[in-house]
C-alpha cells in the first residue's frame, strides 16, 4: 500500500473509531467525498482568481497571485486521498464516475499531472512574468479539464 | 489593506467578475462562506485522525502523522480569507458569530495562534516523539476550542 492509500485507510479507520465522529463505514465514506469536494473548492478559489488575472479581467497582483498559486499547488496534493475504494456515487452525491476505479491508474496519472501542472504554475509566478504564466496557468486548465471529461459527470 | 485583505476582496472581484462564476456580490460572500467551510472541513480530515493517534486509539505512523500535520499547518493559513466583511449569516447559512467582525482584531490573534500552534505541532510531527507531538496536538486543539467558543454558534 502506498502513502497515500495508507492514510486514506488511515483516515478511514479512524473516522470509524473516533467517537466524535462518522459511527459507519458508510458515514466514513460519505466524509471521503465531501473531504474532496471541499479540496475542489479550495482549488477553484484559487484557481478562479488567477483565471481573471490571466484573461486580464482583474489587475495582475504578483504578491496575490504567487500566494494563489502556492496554495493551488498545495490542494493539488491533498484531493487523491479523498478518492478511496468505494466512495463512489452509490456511496454518497458525488459526481465521480465509476471509471475512476475501474481506470484507477489512469485517474492517478491525471491527478498527479494536475499535481505537477499546479507545481509548474507556482513556479511559474514566482517569475511574476505573464508571459511565462499563462501557458503555465493554461497547462495546469487542461489537466483539471481533461480529468473532468474522463472522470466526472457533466 | 494587508495582504490576506487584498486576496479576499480580489476573489469577490473575480467571483463577480467571471462569467463561470456567481454573478452577484450576494452570491460570491456565498463562496465565500462555502470556501471557508471547504477549508475547516479539509482542517478536520487531517485533525481527527492524528487526535486518534495521539489518544492511541489508532497505531501511530510517522509518515502519516507528518502528512496531516503538514496538511493541517498549510490549512490553518487559509481560512482567514473567507471570513471577508459582510459574509455573516445574513449572507448565508454559517455558524460564524457576528462578533468575528465586531472584534476582528481578536478574531485574527486567535487564527493566528491557530496557525502558529500547527505549524508547531507540525515541527514536533518530524522528530517523531509522541512525548513531544502531545502536547503541540493539545496546543493546536485548544486554539480550536478557544476560536470556537467565541466565534462559533453551537
Amino acid at each position: 500500500m502506498n502513502r497515500i492509500a495508507r492514510i486514506a485507510s488511515l483516515a478511514l479507520a479512524a473516522a470509524v473509531a473516533s467517537l466524535s465522529l462518522p459511527a459507519s463505514a458508510d458515514d466514513a465514506k460519505q466524509e471521503a467525498i465531501k473531504y474532496r469536494q471541499a479540496v475542489f473548492k479550495v482549488v477553484g478559489w484559487n484557481f478562479k482568481p488567477m483565471g481573471a488575472m490571466v484573461k486580464g479581467e482583474t489587475p495582475y497582483d504578483k504578491a496575490a497571485f504567487q500566494r494563489m498559486a502556492d496554495n493551488l499547488a498545495f490542494a493539488s496534493k491533498l484531493a487523491l486521498e479523498g478518492f478511496a475504494p468505494g466512495t463512489d456515487a452509490l456511496a454518497g452525491e458525488t459526481r465521480a464516475k465509476d471509471d475512476i476505479w475501474k481506470k484507477n491508474d489512469d485517474f492517478k496519472s491525471k491527478m498527479a499531472e494536475f499535481e505537477k501542472a499546479s507545481a509548474a504554475l507556482a513556479q511559474a509566478a514566482q517569475g511574476g512574468d505573464m508571459a511565462a504564466i499563462k501557458p503555465a496557468f493554461g497547462k495546469t486548465a487542461d489537466t483539471c479539464k481533461s480529468c473532468h471529461k474522463a472522470y466526472r459527470e457533466d
